[in-house]
């Protein structure tokens, strides 16, 4: 049996280090949204790459109950009130590539663009319009864009302006600014959502595209709990009752 | 590290047996049913052994996406459609003392119930009664008893025909069908549910209680599989929208 | 808001069927196994169709605790003892396509190897020697080949010795032996597991893949049911601890 | 159907709201350690609130793969690499009162503990000590106590002079306190854990005990990221090997 190898964390009887800093220091000097970049990159954060981050985690933390995450995790807290953490991973289990997990995809699909570009001596926007028409022609959905609620998302801008002040937008904000543009033009206006904004800005500060979706879930997660704990405090148990029509088989015998 | 021990299956390069069984033999001789009781109770069930536990497990399979562990499965896999695992453990764990999990705490209350009995000398009647004040002084629901959809649960009369006619109901029937009486007498009517059906007939079969609480989730796991099939088959991804209804602080700034 | 459809459950008060048909009349009549089958196709089963789904549910059911699902749900089990469906769904979890998943990929491949020697008018040892090589040139593993305990799968020969006897086995079952034999000759010995001979029965059978991976989560939670069990009877809580190696950056502070 | 109401979320076209605030403004002013606090106390933190709730959840954020948690996500990452979300819901399921969750029973017995004191005008350290007397009679251990690696952890002695430097530690911290010196002179030496000195300072910062895990899992999936993302990129799949033992029935086959 070979030992489980980590590069992470070291614990002995007395100390607690992460990444080789000690987790006391990490405590009183850096932030949850900091750990996450040590997390992943291996090196503490710059203050803007910190603040950035901060940023995501807050902007995806919670969209109510109609967002199947929530959604899940409040049914789950309607029938098994005995396992708060239950709930929660319930919540977690309804983030995929359809739902507050594009945004790994969506990182994939900037750094493909982005190497076509420069492959083909294109310019990031000949580059978008090209990925745009892929798109079509596969008849797959462009992750990134697109709102159920949103005509407007509110964090897109936010999130922009705040990595251009910092000097952190690069090429990956510029490519889903062309991205959706060229949707607009191609297909409809489809405005981008937090899951493009944050693989844009995730791209522009070196982050591999799992990052994208971890983020996500870690902020959401946040959310998740403040979802559980009104269920708890507000509902009944086994409140839930779907609107179901059948539309089955009649009733039979043989 | 010392190995980790176990006394359920040991498998090697060319076997794999089950409590001492070649899994071979089970596969063309035993039921799955039959190896649910192998798993709990360490032996071969009796014909009507396997079969009561067969018609729990079915009897408990699918009660359509009203019910929360379907609902939770359906949503997760609406927004996550890559991990068909994902979308079941969603649904399993929406399973808990308040939906479909009762059984567990039905079969401790019927154990409680009866050596109440035994202790004070009192009829089944008499202590299914006490069992009702005690639960109305101290404002607790009885576990098996009421549904939000049937009046009658027509599963219920079946488990106890079959478990009669196999010789199999006792004690853990008559406690379950005194605690009916007594509650409609003291409280209101509120109908025996499978759980406290299959809890009173797996009493009646030597399990312990943690077994009528896993008879329910691999009983169910058998539905979710459907719900969430059927969920992928006909349904967009991202589907789910709730009615929300917001009510809480105004927009605020300070 | 539109009522959620189902064709697969129907509840009144008084009432409840699965595709129709009665649930008590499935609970005295029917198999779990058999109830699979409805699930999934929508009729119910002959006796050999469901006998083989058994043999299936009953082969995949418990592997130990060496099974990443039967650890996970352990580990599980041994941090939060609260809910058992929590352990139970860290079980289910760990089913993918590296650990009791390779069946819907295996289901996949079947179809794919077939189409292929339809089309091209080869035999099916051709269409297998073809897969085997586009594996090979692409660095993909085959699924249902290959198994970290067994050197000979003791479930494969009898699955096949079933579905033969109750002539089920089809092409699927030829093709799983092609490749088998292809591999063998190609490639090193990978002796068939038993994801891989379900998947050439279920194809056989007629089901869609997806009902590979489900026919598996459903069967290993009957395994789980019993891991949960035993860890709760026989250890103390929080009693895992792995032998863990740090190899990390040393200790820093800047 | 009556709709979902809910008092945290408000989302419309152009807008998203969290408890009143707009959420772009929190993403630029606000930590999130300082939105959990608004999600469970429906207001902002102090800066001295928000620092606290920081540090702990870089505290609980990871303990490598030693922690059950850890060790599951893991697990389910090795044996299913398809879904991120599922990995991570994997190693949540394992946290629970034995494992990482101690936290919200720990303020419960600090608030039953300054009940106590309270009303029978007991000293801390006399309610305390009643308390340790109360759970060594009941045979139950104490939440908050000991620690499978540490002697001293080091977490504790940190957060505790930042709740102080803050102005935060009040009768919570000092219960624990007197809670860890009564059990080392009627017990024996247990250290104080993280659990323990979080649930003091979450305690006198006026949450409810169910935030006491929330924050713990929030914390945890932090570090569960940087857990499962090593096993994926430094492991094969399904690696995991347990060294397991069977102790059960010899090979029987009647």
């Amino acid at each position: 049996m070979t030992p489980w190898r980590t590069a992470i964390v070291r614990a002995d009887e007395t100390s607690l280090r992460i990444h080789g800093y000690d987790v006391t220091a990490l405590m009183r000097e850096s932030s949850f949204a900091g750990l996450f970049f040590l997390f992943h990159r291996g090196r503490l954060p710059t203050a803007a790459e910190a603040r950035l981050l901060n940023a995501i985690m807050i902007g995806v933390a919670d969209h109510g109950p109609g967002a199947p995450s929530c959604a899940a995790a409040r049914i789950a807290a309607s029938g098994n009130r005995q396992a708060l953490s239950a709930a929660v991973a319930a919540g977690v289990l309804a983030i995929g590539d359809e739902h507050a997990g594009a945004s790994s995809n969506c990182m994939e699909l900037i750094a493909a663009g982005l190497a076509l570009a420069e492959r083909e001596g294109l310019s990031i926007a000949e580059a978008a319009a090209r990925m745009v028409d892929d798109s079509s022609a596969a008849g797959r959905r462009l992750p990134g864009l697109g709102h159920r609620v949103h005509t407007t998302d509110p964090r897109v801008a936010t999130l922009f302006e705040m990595a251009r002040a910092d000097g952190i937008a690069g090429n990956g904000v510029a490519f889903m600014e062309a991205l959706e543009a060229a949707a607009a033009a191609k297909i409809k206006k489809l405005p981008m959502n937090i899951d493009g904004a944050l693989a844009a800005v995730m791209h522009d500060m070196g982050f591999a595209p799992d990052a994208g979706r971890f983020i996500v879930i870690v902020g959401r997660v946040g959310g998740l709990t403040a979802e559980v704990a009104e269920e708890h405090r507000r509902e009944k148990p086994m409140r839930f009752r779907f609107d179901v029509e059948y539309d089955g088989v009649p009733p039979r015998s043989e």
